[in-house]
């Protein structure tokens, strides 16, 4: 069984998280058989370790994260790398699918784009 | 004459802000009249009153400031409204239009949604 991890910054800030939660609520009606968890690098829970092991207990074979990241830093290139080697070691049989940093899409950018000119 | 600030958060990482100079690139391909320059919260040069006042040097009338966010937080509800309001305060005639975060544009979290489920 297939399932999406939206993987963010974080933040200490209530508030932060609700466009990735308006991205898990649209994946979830176009999507129902996908299930879908937003995690969090830092600041709070769930963390990348906890949400997969909610899915896999949950039947997930497969995951695909997405990096919910604008920005190209060492979030990206650095945390992210060795929080997935971790959940690659402790879940063998776990197919994983780490998506580019959302910010890295050229489809993503030339819609940046489009709205900045409007 | 119309100009665009794109306004991210800003890094100490150098290649942080490639995403925003290739959304900056993309709308000097598709719009080479309308200046744009990123600007930053804090981290790294220039903030959004230098980029502002760059652009009204260069002939800037209206300007659109588009947040490169993605969270819906503390920078969004309270920072940025306190920098725009110093910038009005500074140039009265400048026309300012600020744009809702690109994490709360519908068409975004609709995209996002389609690249979490390829």
């Amino acid at each position: 069984m297939r399932a999406v991890i939206l993987f963010g910054h974080g933040s200490r800030d209530a508030s932060w998280r609700q466009p990735m939660d308006a991205v898990a609520a649209l994946i979830r009606a176009r999507a129902p058989e996908v299930p879908v968890r937003c995690a969090f690098l830092d600041l709070e829970p769930p963390d990348l370790a906890t949400a997969a092991a909610d899915l896999i207990g949950a039947g997930a074979t497969r995951i695909s994260i997405v990096p919910m990241f604008l920005g190209a830093g060492r979030h990206m290139r650095e945390d992210l790398p060795r929080l997935v080697e971790s959940l690659r070691q402790a879940h063998r049989s776990l197919e994983l699918q780490v998506h580019a940093p959302v910010g890295e899409n050229p489809r993503v950018l030339d819609l940046l784009a489009s709205i900045a000119l409007e």
